[in-house]
């Protein structure tokens, strides 16, 4: 597995390994309907409480990223990805005025801001080409 | 003040009200130099700890968003605000892309995402013009 945690950060470690996990499907790192390690094999590999693990499962589970298989456990949701939703969009543009406000004010242009975010966007999605092999 | 603090959110309250004041000093609801309330007055307006009012007022003071004034007090930094660091940078392009990423799955296009990006950017700088006046 690709997933790296960082347990100084603030940010709780079960929205670290969600983020992660999506990552992985955008970059298509992580295929529809591959089954994902189990609870108890995360938790050992990534050093953490099953608890933790099952927090970050349990959420894309609700959200549709992930389902679970009856022989196969939890995999990448085989179907449809969750769609674009208001609250996700709320999250979204609430999280990136956040990032505008500090950016605009240590002096970043409206320009340089917006080209960052699309390399980001490319990042994500081309991560693949240059990252892990599997 | 213009604070709004979400309690059940996942994101620590100090970071939270840290956020929102840069917010303040990008629209420029928050002028240099100004004073804030005092840790004391401000807990008690929000209802929250002091601790927390403190931690927030003390991780901007760091990055150089506060400075502390003989007389005044907190006020908003007065001289030149904190310029683009490579941690900024980091947290910038490391943030934007959780979002970039989720923003893919979920088929929102490259186009969309950053007219997302541009738009929380002008935002945050016109706040003014449609928000509280003071």
């Amino acid at each position: 597995m690709f997933v790296e945690l960082d347990l100084q950060s603030e940010e709780p470690i079960y929205m670290q390994l969600a983020d992660q996990l999506i990552e992985g499907i955008a970059s298509g790192q992580l295929r529809p309907g591959e089954p994902l390690p189990s609870v108890r094999s995360l938790a050992a590999d990534l050093g953490i409480n099953l608890h933790t693990v099952n927090k970050a499962y349990n959420v894309l589970k609700q959200e549709g990223f992930l389902e679970v298989h009856r022989k196969k456990g939890v995999i990448i949701q085989p179907g449809a990805m969750p769609a674009i939703t208001e609250s996700f969009l709320a999250k979204l543009d609430h999280q990136v005025q956040v990032l505008a406000a500090e950016a605009s004010v240590r002096g970043m242009s409206e320009s340089a801001f917006v080209e960052r975010c699309l390399r980001a966007y490319r990042h994500v999605r081309n991560n693949m080409s240059g990252g892990t092999t599997e």
